[in-house]
């Protein structure tokens, strides 16, 4: 938790406004985000609520976030319906009215022309701001963000509830604009060690030395499911240069104990480790897939520069598609022999170095005998197949996502022996 | 959101006490179940907050709630270890002291014993109660939970962080006892009907006639981003099956002013609705993709029984791939072209009734002198190829994600159009 300055207990809380909220039917994962994204800014944050689209409980709500703190964060309801009176709230709260703005009237408007569709009116009042207060302008979204200074020392900012226009404002206005009135802080910097192919309990009994040790950084674990299981750093400094330094060092370690079990760090995900491993080694690769449907190719193509090494791949989700096109061998479609050929036919088919195959059951129900959650996943290269039969837990759209995984897991550690 | 009776204004906030909570280690998932649960049990809830691992702040946000709610739900900080504080800070809003309780501590040691494992001494912590406060009996865990009445008309009731020991206590004491209190109250029932092709505004211009008369149903927009543009109706009634003929009458209504915009209800992806749409008109569907992937094939296999109708999805990630195995021309593969023949290439290759055709670039760079955001999506059925030319908004995934819905849908009208 960040500690407090002495001198200066700068605090931010966060008011998230939406009924479906309350409601349960939307988890509130922008309040998350918020709160992480402070900490690692240094700066305090104690309180959280949520409230629904009602302008007096969202005005009181703010009244008493502003009791306990320098700044509140609104997230949500400043789109274009009756329902959006976020604006509002402030504006009662600042005891002020709103007023239209033209240059952004013009803006809105011109996002509309621009993406070739008809603007309802209700649109402008996105245009509206409390008098006094400043826009953050929209970059993703219609709907801009406010600045709403209160006095000289506090301050709310709102921004959309659309968690990808949350986030984009928070980064790039926010943050900056909270760390300038919360005067020099101590930085908190934190560094997520990603890890795959083992437990918890084995990770820690692995570092245990590191975990019982630690003071800066230090050390926890936070198992993120199909994200794997990550081991965080939190590194506490006068700079910033010194913190990573910090993080540096306690990752080497970490790395040197744990091995190919850590595939990177903070957003770099297993695909694009296996990118940068196949460019430089120079390798193409094909895949061909069955019960992921295509996933393992999308993930692959998420890495941005994909195309350097990603050559497609072949979704032969009925039987008869990958005997044809792929020439596996007329006969049950769910075996070590049919993700085998799959392998050996992607890399042929899609003149790669590297073929993957995968094939298995997702579910609902069983298919060739075999049970749900029975994955056969193969890598070709170099002139060898390797194999491995899975047996995974859950549902089907959890078989499908850890069989992705564990494909691209597989072609890790063979491209990492090889190098 | 759920309205408030005349008579009796009953209502139950949530506070989530834990620091990881704050610092979006951890999402926050037990208020959004509970808030889901009071709405349906028919209990007005407002406010939502969530609180660290601190006594002053928990005991102030209590008290916080409290002067605006009848009762609180705290959730999170009755373990064992010394950062659980909530006890303490119950006793202290209640202004009573901590007891220990014999049979409890009782019952916790023979956990232990029955488990096999030794009891470090703290556990014994989890026997205490404020007093004048009663048990909740753990059954999961070894944490019980807390009723603390407060006077004759509030309550705080206290439920462990762990989410299945706090859903399983809400479900089993928690609810009847807020029913109790809360009188004879009415259900309160939601549903969502998913809409895919014209933005909020566009939405709320169509249906303003339908918002304006609302009263039950209530009528509200929820942006789901690339889940669509959600209306949510909301129905209250003695009983559910009134509340369900109200929604159905509402749904009914909506779907005849919106038509095709309505893709489906609640968890009824726009995948399923295209699969139905195949299966019933006994229509087998090869995809070819460039730019998602795999993305499409993927979306599509997601649905449980897609084998019906799915045969499988090209990735041609590489333009060589394009060429030879799809019959794309050579040429810019960026292109209205490339995305028909790769329809069409699909249609053959997969031995499919309908192909589906998707190119274009998602960034980082621009490709064939197209700015990023330019897609060209392919419906080829009943001999006739139809073409569209998309210019999306916002980042790589963004675009990858928006493109592979916007073709699903296109297809889903193609194929509404034919029935």
């Amino acid at each position: 938790m960040p500690s407090e300055g002495a001198t200066h207990p700068f605090s931010c809380s966060v008011l998230a406004v939406g009924t479906e909220l309350l409601l349960g039917q939307v988890v509130d994962t922008n309040s998350s985000f918020i709160g992480e994204r402070l900490a690692l800014a240094g700066i305090d944050s104690h309180l959280q609520a949520r409230v629904g689209d009602n302008l007096d409980r969202i005005a009181a709500a703010l009244r008493l976030l502003l009791s306990t703190s320098d700044a509140v964060i609104v997230c949500g309801g400043l789109g274009p319906t009756q329902d959006d009176i976020t604006r509002e709230a402030i504006a009662e709260v600042l005891g002020t009215g709103l007023v239209r703005d033209l240059a952004m009237e013009e803006r809105i408007g011109a996002m509309f022309t621009r993406r070739g569709r008809q603007m309802a009116a209700n649109n402008l009042r996105q245009a509206d701001r409390p008098e006094g207060a400043s826009f953050i302008v929209q970059e993703l979204g219609t709907a801009p963000g406010l600045v709403c200074p209160i006095g000289v020392d506090q301050v709310v900012y709102a921004v959309p509830g659309v968690p990808a226009e949350a986030r984009e404002m928070i980064e790039r206005a926010v943050v900056a604009d909270l760390q300038r009135r919360a005067g020099p802080r101590s930085v908190i910097v934190s560094r997520m060690v990603r890890t795959w192919g083992a437990p918890e309990s084995t990770l820690s009994e692995l570092i245990a030395d590191r975990v019982d040790r630690q003071t800066n950084p230090t050390i926890a674990f936070l198992a993120s499911g199909l994200e794997g299981i990550k081991v965080r750093l939190t590194a506490k400094a006068g700079d910033m240069a010194t913190a990573t330094a910090l993080l540096d060092a306690e990752e080497a370690l970490l790395r040197e104990i744990l091995g190919p079990l850590v595939f990177g760090v903070d957003d770099e995900s297993m695909e694009k480790a296996v990118g940068d491993l196949l460019a430089s080694q120079g390798l193409l690769l094909g895949v061909a897939e069955s019960l992921t449907g295509g996933l393992v190719g999308s993930r692959l193509a998420e890495v941005p520069g994909s195309s350097e090494w990603f050559q497609g791949s072949i979704v032969a989700y009925d039987s008869q598609v990958k005997f044809d096109l792929l020439d596996v061998p007329e006969g049950p479609v769910v075996s070590a022999s049919a993700a085998s050929a799959m392998a050996t036919g992607a890399r042929r088919v899609l003149r790669a170095d590297v073929g993957l195959g995968i094939t298995g059951v997702a579910g609902p129900t069983t298919q060739d005998d075999q049970p749900v959650g029975t994955v056969f996943t193969a890598v070709d290269l170099d002139g060898e197949v390797e194999v491995r039969e899975l047996h995974l837990p859950g549902g089907r759209q959890l078989v499908r996502q850890l069989a992705a995984i564990s494909l691209v897991d597989q072609l890790r550690r063979r491209l990492l022996d090889r190098a």
